[in-house]
């Protein structure tokens, strides 16, 4: 199968994207953990050094995207081949698939002892603070557009090698520092739909619902960010 | 009309300035935001990427200044055109205005449910810690020289492509460290007056004043502050 | 004696890297350190930034492992000639016992006023936040498979010269910030036994037991981890 | 005068570099600051961007030491004529003066308007969290020499233009946060001294004691940190 190398390389990026990504979450917010309360700045730094991470060893293979809206930026963009978008998708989907899985086993037992519902939930998935559906689309939309345009812009810069990854980790980072309050920063329709269906599938003790009702949010929103971002830049460059 | 793509440069960057920039003193502060109280470091290290991140965006084209007294030490150090300023200095304020609003439409349900009429007020504009106007002037005029000189002295230093960054973000980020709990670091005219206009106009339930009598200084003191560093740096080097 | 220079590097480099990372976890964690409870983000940067210290100063020497998975993870993935491995671990396991020595040194006083033992026993050792051996040792494996791969990978990309360790220290920091509420992050099974073996010798006031029931599981969890790491960097690329 | 401008350099570096320092030090610490309790993540990297900032700008002219200490360490490890050593010195010494007296007048409603004496005198100087003389310096001399063998280190890697830079920032912000709570990291006698001095002298209300028992540790225990970094450095390379 052609492209397999690319496909492969964004499913273990979005898999180990996903381990470190809700990891953070995992480490700095469920009860028992021994970083609990660790704050912000390890959510914003932690997202910011995860996508590094994953840049570093998977970057040079596919670009790393381990994201479908950013997948969908970069092809409206005109920067990627629209035959391998369905294949990135999916292999992305595939991954951050595994990487909730792999999340839901190492911090099993915190899981489980954490008495706090909904902190379970926001290990996997992202909600707003203050729910209106207009507004955290708005919110999405804009975090989105916010990074994409960042990653575009990577094109016209000429940064000696290896720099631009501390520019991606600025774009992550301060995402998280601008927007994390309002929706929690998804930006990404993988990030947030395969946890959340990982999580609904998997046995937890004390387990609530899984806020579906605000599934749909981070999916759409990131898309439309990322698309939007593509226009504009196309316009201004 | 010419230097119309600089000019537009610098309008959309200093409106992605403010939103990333203002939308992590929101996001910080306001008591329903989900990052609420993440406290100074990510108010530093948040408008340092935020500066970062426009730079990479908008830096190739017009430098991206986004601050007028940025701006007036360029060209009062004779690194910028005198017949550039006055477009600069307009796109920067319609460009602050726009993300203004931007950040009053993404932080709407939070201002309004916001119980602190200050926090409001915070999110928008900078404000003294002990009111003094020549002592609060100072301190705008030191900080501002103090970023100032760095973004002169990259001239003579000759970084890598994109590692000059780096030094961008420690230049914002240090200053907001040394000099944030003074008053606020505003270190340019368009970040705190444009919003304050803005804050001012727009529908915010349970607003009060606008605080204007201390508006000039985070426009005199950082216009000083430029200027003075692009004297001291002509003496020098 | 053949290769001494680089275990040499290795012993120094280790000792120092000890030194540095302890002193992040006493420096936090004692109560009457002036920086107290400075909280998760301390130790993630904190041990980041002194791997890069270590790298710097002994990397262009022996590669500046410090950490016997490491060491076995480059051989495993053809980086490093089998017969330098003993003399690698050797060198790592005496630095790290002179490490804690300094550090039990330095923070002496901090350490016999320290009215909680198990602050004391946590400068010198990783533990669990929740015992399950099965569970603990998939932790430190899957912590040093991602920090192996991250290492490997910086073989395949090309960036400039130091900018690799911008990636160290992410792949470091990142690691504390997604895994470290667990068991500690200990990745390094030098960085466990020797100080754990110091602290059980040197006298402290109040001392309580070392918790030897523990200390097979950062030994074996980076060994098995960083062996993974390699074998599927290989089957990969 | 032969080489003005490298004592120049060093005057208005070190004076930079106090405003900076000492500024963050003041910002997190003083009541009525608006970043007080900003906390020790704060301290550390506000120290490591300051370095940052005053090397970008005095660097290229004469290294930007800005400390004695470290005069002293390039000038026994052979980088630096012994003639320049007591200009520099003097210089730094100048700078650091200059710099607390405009920290002072910075804040000098903030320090009359601190309640507990202890800040106020912590703005300027530095002080164990343990009173042990022998123990105090050694702390120091440990400091002072792990970033001063960073510093030499430097010599041997060939980073890319700029990314030094990272490295020391590495070094002063990783030294604050591994020894950091023991002494507060003054590793430079012109930083702790001079502004002392100045505290002794301008008028601030309710003002306490200077501590001068203890103003021999931050002067001799990194003038030998720095030595013995020098003499090892020498040694191994």
């Amino acid at each position: 199968m052609e492209h397999m190398n690319l496909y492969l390389a964004e499913l273990v990026g979005t898999a180990l994207f996903m381990v470190l990504g809700l990891g953070v979450c995992a480490n700095i917010s469920l009860s028992k953990s021994g970083m609990c309360g660790a704050g912000g700045i390890v959510a914003a730094l932690g997202w910011g050094v995860s996508m590094v991470t994953v840049a570093v060893c998977f970057g040079p293979v596919s670009g790393a995207h381990c994201n479908p809206a950013v997948t969908v930026g970069f092809w409206a963009a005109g920067n990627l081949s629209g035959s391998l978008v369905p294949g990135y998708i999916i292999s992305q989907c595939i991954g951050a698939s595994v990487g909730a899985l792999i999340i839901w086993q190492l911090y099993k037992d915190h899981l489980d002892e954490e008495e706090c519902p909904g902190t379970k939930l926001g290990v996997f998935t992202t909600g707003p603070s203050i729910q209106n559906s207009w507004r955290n689309c708005l919110s999405e939309i804009m975090a989105t557009f916010c990074l994409m345009f960042v990653l575009l812009s990577l094109g016209h810069q000429n940064p000696a090698n290896g720099v631009a990854m501390f520019f991606v980790f600025c774009g992550v980072a301060g995402g998280v520092m601008s927007f994390g309050g309002l929706t929690g920063y998804a930006i990404n329709p993988a990030r947030d739909l395969m946890p959340r269906i990982i999580y609904t599938l998997v046995p937890i003790k004390n387990k609530e619902g899984s806020n579906w009702g605000y599934a749909w949010v981070p999916i759409a929103g990131p898309l439309m960010g990322a698309f939007l971002a593509a226009m504009l830049y196309k316009v201004i460059f």
